[in-house]
């Protein structure tokens, strides 16, 4: 079992991380080395526990309500390099290391799409097709 | 006055963001150039049309229960660059230019604590005091 890069004070985490009312909490996923902004998703505090342990990204569904092991069904994981916590602790920023896409629709990030003077522009091209991700029949 | 490089025609951007039921999606800052993930903060209607139609930031701060035009009162605001929705429509991602520091703490980022093998680091330095930005008497 490879050593994580993480204490086990997991008292210690827990307490600078505030979860909101619903007991979640926002977490960026931002690739590492090049600083592109993959997706935001929620987590609560299993999700974060498991992720800190694991040093494999878990959220939390919303949609779902559930565990959501980013990559379990598609394949395309995500691994913890480093874990920030912004100033109001209400904010988290996961610096990881993105295996292949990290959105649904097959590409690099999900924020693809971009207002500029001409209305929406799609500026990132699908690298997986979703079907290859998920199978037919999946959306 | 500059034009700026986003349409007009708002009624196309806010057919594609999905504020939450308290009417507000989160919007993360990021520096453009470097890719420095600056901040979390929330904005409502009124908040993205502003942001939009005058090309700087302009949040909603939920604690204040007002709109929040960065760098208002410390001189630290925030110019948007472009401005990326994300597949699900729930978030927006703001490349900025950011003025100084983005953090209340004078710091660039409000990520600056970073939990690692011995728990907390802080990883970015104070760059303005706050007291600076805020004036002597305020936090």
């Amino acid at each position: 079992m490879t050593t994580l890069p993480f204490s086990t004070d997991l008292a210690a985490l827990l307490a600078e991380v505030h979860f909101n009312a619903d007991g979640l909490v926002p977490a960026i996923a931002q690739q590492a080395g090049t600083g592109e902004v993959l997706m935001m998703a929620w987590m609560n505090h299993d999700a974060l526990v498991e992720t800190v342990t694991t040093g494999r990204v878990c959220y939390w569904s919303r949609s779902r309500r559930a565990l959501w092991r980013k990559g379990e069904t598609s394949g395309q994981s995500q691994h913890l390099k480093e874990l920030r916590v912004d100033c109001d602790g209400d904010t988290l920023l996961l610096i990881v290391e993105q295996k292949g896409v990290a959105c649904h629709t097959g590409r690099r990030s999900c924020f693809y799409q971009s207002w500029g003077a001409a209305g929406f522009a799609t500026v990132l091209d699908v690298e997986t097709p979703p079907e290859t991700l998920y199978g037919a029949g999946q959306p």
